[in-house]
């Protein structure tokens, strides 16, 4: 973080927001963190100090009654005005941006927030654990489904099953979102036809959701025999999202559900056989569209025609939607220890939702999969 | 929310955030809705327009292909360029705030969104009835609790089967919240003393949670016999939050943990005796306070010792942190057809958080309860 603000002319930033004051600090506990270009990060703790303590590695945290102290808290711990301030204004709302300006009227104000979402983008050997450990609990999860998937159920019913057993292991429950006006749920249980409808999140699938209220992802749809249905949920591990889908049907789907399936695999395959560190998210998806097109998919491909996602993976880690972005116009090349969900998918008008995704860890080896549960459809 | 523009001085308000949008609209399909001081509504709609005219009752719903496409179409719906544009600076990012005085350079921006959450205080028929449905919810759960809170559990245990029953009544699972830095997943279970610790959301209580990463609600601590048990859960139907909070244990309980529960029943008593339409939140909060220093809980209502909130209870609806407050320095008459979680809490150090929740909808007749579970301490 320090040698992106030195690059950019940055003299320090500050950090509002809950994942990012934790990533760099460890603790969520209320406050702010000042990263100066040169010298020590401190933390300026609002509540529970000592809970702050406990949780962060920062040598640096100091109790701060209100925002108005922040300048001079910050200037006797050795940090000068700051002339280039920077801000996440991603994620940074208004009211809080103007509560800055006020402290420091005289400093230029610029966005830090591509920054901040590239350092994270490459994982640290702690956060790779975490990521496998949320690999395991989906993974775990698919081995229980065949035991209580069974006909009759509403989508929602198959979700909190799906749930429970996420839950018993240990899953924090809450998936975190940084893009504005995105959210979800653990992810998407979809069935057939009406699963294919797109709705207000940036997501390749939708779904009906319990209602306008909540347009996405499991409904009160009773799941029908035959139809293919998807779960595309994460894990979750100290913060750490694994992402995974996998499909089952009460028994046995239509050929076209399966030659979709064994289409959007093969586009999976085309990726796992070029990926490696120095290739762009646009070659990846690129070489994803050309491959589902050759297949027949070009009209169906990312989602329901007319509403296709420009995609087809993105970063995962502390949040679902993390960098880098497997999509047209992502022009960096991807590096090593990238960790980035990859989810071709077919939307069929006809049948439903029907593809496959994994998170994956790059290596020099090229994709290693983090989330390892059987890619067989499974057939119940 | 036309008649507060026109009272304000605004000329029209930008509302981009979904559960605003959904609130007047009936859509969360991405898009902008623009409300004129005067004239119709426009909903611009960015993708699935279909949807958004199946979920809308609005008479204007106009497809937009991008941002800079907002103004022409505007003006096109006979709205001429505003002079005072209102926004909600509360939750909208620095970013799109700057797309915005691009679009309208000699436009004077202002902040909205008081207004937009006053709007929203007072219920209507149909919001209440899908408050009655969420609190029937809840109510259910309680019911079912006997079966399942058995010996040997871990707290992340009883809150996998709490949230079985509730996504089986079909529960959306996702709890929005407001306020920066807010989140919430359902609620929080909380068991012994670890349960009295403060974290990092604004609430009275926190808890251990899973981890520094999510340091709120159940966590994977064991539930030991005798200790309080505090199920603070939401139900959630057609997207209305009810907030319940219900005591359980394994055996009996100390005494001074079922005398808190009475003192705390006795708060809410107190206030259900004297809330009618005009009194203020402040005063129900004094209410509050005064009767829990008369049993003996000055250090431990609210939260423990040094991080009190300032507050008895809050607002619910589409958002848990709603308006109003009932808490010090908010001064705004409670009118009818205000919908507040009411939740006096006494934080004790030796043996846990000790409580009660109702959502109440305030009628001409008082404090009606919307989450009618028993409100006896539950001793399995």
């Amino acid at each position: 973080m320090r040698q992106a603000l030195v690059q950019e002319g940055f003299e320090g930033a500050f950090l509002f927001q809950n994942i990012t004051r934790f990533y760099y600090s460890g603790t969520m506990q209320p406050g702010v963190l000042y990263v100066p270009a040169a010298g020590d990060p401190a933390l300026l703790v609002f509540r529970n100090v000592e809970r702050a303590r406990d949780e962060s590695c920062l040598s640096q945290i100091i109790p701060c009654g209100s925002w108005r102290q922040i300048p001079a808290l910050l200037t006797e711990c050795g940090n000068p005005q700051p002339q280039t301030l920077g801000l996440e204004m991603d994620i940074l709302p208004v009211q809080q941006y103007v509560q800055v300006q006020r402290l420091y009227p005289s400093s230029r104000i610029l966005d830090v927030s591509a920054w901040v979402r590239r350092c994270r983008m490459i994982k640290s050997a702690w956060e790779i654990e975490n990521l496998v450990a949320a690999g395991e609990m989906v993974a775990r999860m698919i081995e229980e489904v065949p035991a209580f998937l069974t006909p009759g159920l509403t989508e929602l019913e198959l979700a909190a099953l799906v749930e429970l057993s996420l839950r018993r292991q240990g899953h924090q429950g809450l998936i975190r979102t940084r893009g504005f006006n995105q959210e979800i749920f653990y992810g998407h249980i979809l069935s057939g036809p009406e699963g294919v409808r797109s709705s207000y999140i940036d997501s390749p699938s939708g779904g009906l959701g319990t209602g306008p209220a909540f347009s996405q992802g499991a409904g009160p749809k009773r799941i029908r025999a035959g139809e293919p249905i998807s779960i595309d949920y994460c894990g979750c591990y100290n913060g750490y999202v694994a992402d995974q889908t996998r499909m089952f049907s009460l028994g046995p789907p239509a050929d076209e559900v399966l030659k979709a399936y064994d289409a959007m695999r093969r586009v999976q395959e085309v990726v796992r056989e070029r990926a490696k560190p120095g290739v762009t998210g646009s070659m990846v998806y690129a070489w994803a569209l050309e491959t589902a097109e050759g297949l027949g998919y070009r009209d169906h491909f990312m989602g329901v025609e007319g509403s296709q996602v420009g995609y087809v993976g993105h970063g995962v880690g502390l949040e679902l939607d993390e960098l880098p972005v497997l999509g047209a116009r992502y022009d960096l090349p991807l590096e090593q220890n990238m960790v980035v969900a990859l989810e071709p998918k077919a939307f069929l008008p006809k049948h439903g939702m029907v593809g496959i995704e994994n998170t994956f860890l790059l290596t020099e080896q090229g994709f290693i999969p983090l989330t390892r549960a059987s890619e067989d459809f499974g057939v119940l």
